[in-house]
């Protein structure tokens, strides 16, 4: 499938931020199959997603596309990517480079246990 | 900690539709790590979830809170609650009873594959 196709599959429609539309996108390591984090995809980041085979995400806080790990070289490499039946949300199978996805230098964002 | 003190530390304000605040909640398989879903919490949901250890979502289609599987009695027994470390993702460990956790009848709602 071409990335336009793929892209146009997508609903980006159900959340908007300054009229921005995007979609979760899931994180998962490729190996164990950790959640390492939970970000936003617009249209853009998507589909330097798909073309470069490193995640690009959507940050609302800076109002930017952001290249993760690309000041410290701690991408995330893409092994395989999905949609979901209502087409609204991304699950990205990736490879760590440096182990570490979080901002907290701990491997995942997800390290506050409730239960 | 107290389910009330839980729902505090929640930042549901960053996503908002007709004023209610929701997070993104990702739902994955205790055991396997498989994704299985991923739907929106607020804070009458995430209350619920905790309370009665099986999820609730929030669904905007419908403009309702969503007990998963309360007809079916494929409920997602929770085993497990993370909040990132942003507060405002939730990831949910969860039995899935039946295995099905996806309307399509797929276990997972993440079945197309792009890469």
């Amino acid at each position: 499938m071409e990335i336009k196709e793929i892209i146009n599959k997508i609903d980006f429609s159900k959340i908007k931020w300054k009229d921005i539309g995007f979609v979760p996108a899931v994180v998962q390591d490729y190996k164990d199959g950790a959640i390492l984090m939970v970000a936003f995809m617009n249209k853009e980041s998507l589909e330097l997603t798909l073309k470069n085979k490193e995640t690009y995400f959507y940050s609302r806080s800076r109002n930017e596309l952001w290249h993760k790990g690309h000041k410290s070289g701690e991408v995330q490499k893409v092994k395989e990517l999905y949609y979901d039946c209502d087409n609204d949300t991304i699950l990205v199978k990736v490879e760590q480079v440096g182990g570490v996805a979080c901002h907290t230098g701990k491997r995942s964002c997800f390290f506050n246990k409730v239960i």
